[in-house]
């Protein structure tokens, strides 16, 4: 089996078809990794994403070094895996942020079923509290990807 | 659509099964997360897995604070969900590990495919460094499973 490092443009290609991954934080060293749903930005630059609040938009508020991982897993010998490290940013109901709100927006509307998993009822009957819009400004992108070697 | 907290028990059955996971951990308050293998001990208690040396490895000698994190994604409607949050423990060469390093071996001689992936040549003609065997001990066990709503 051969291992390569992909390139930031092959990194972006996977997680722009990617329909999930995890979202990774962290409070006072201690790392907390959760499935989230995301849409790429077309530019490449963020991810765009939305989650009632709760223990991860807390730790994010805290501390916006974050990370996105995303895996495809065909087989032991076929995988592929990018990690983006990037920032949270919280996208306000204020009228400056009215352009980002737009936007993620637009990408959530290409994936309407995906809304309602982050807005499940939970079963506790606990009520979820308010939606928080965000992005992940992306600073570094890496990713290997596992062949057979021919 | 319905969302449940899962018990430690239902968690450490999703571990029990999984074949992969993804591994997170921190160095100053920056995340970061891989897809990796493990076992779970049948005690439930810890898992088992091994690595090259490198980053993960570099930043968990650092810090033990970590966390394990499976999911089990069928639709949007139909998901589960697992974290288990925990600490390094490297499985050092030594006699007084002799016992842990057997139960690790035992562990990973069920999934002996699994062996590869890990130790896969990079394509970059890069050297592989030497092969860590360790656990993560689990101190906390957190789950949830979503279904659609009767």
């Amino acid at each position: 089996m051969l291992i390569h490092e992909l390139t930031a443009d092959e990194c972006r290609a996977v997680l722009g078809r990617a329909s999930y991954g995890r979202l990774g934080c962290a409070r006072l060293d201690q790392p907390y990794v959760v499935p989230f749903i995301f849409q790429l930005d077309p530019s490449g630059t963020c991810v765009y994403s939305f989650s009632t609040v709760g223990q991860k938009i807390d730790w994010m508020r805290d501390n916006p070094k974050v990370c996105v991982e995303v895996d495809e897993m065909v087989d032991q010998y076929n995988w592929t895996s990018v990690l983006a490290v990037g920032r949270y940013e919280e996208i306000s109901d204020a009228r400056r942020d009215d352009d980002l709100r737009r936007q993620a927006t637009v990408l959530f509307q290409h994936r309407s079923n995906w809304w309602f998993p982050a807005l499940g009822k939970l079963a506790s009957g606990e009520e979820h509290h308010a939606t928080v819009v965000y992005r992940i400004l992306i600073d570094r992108l890496s990713g290997r990807r596992a062949a057979r070697a021919k």
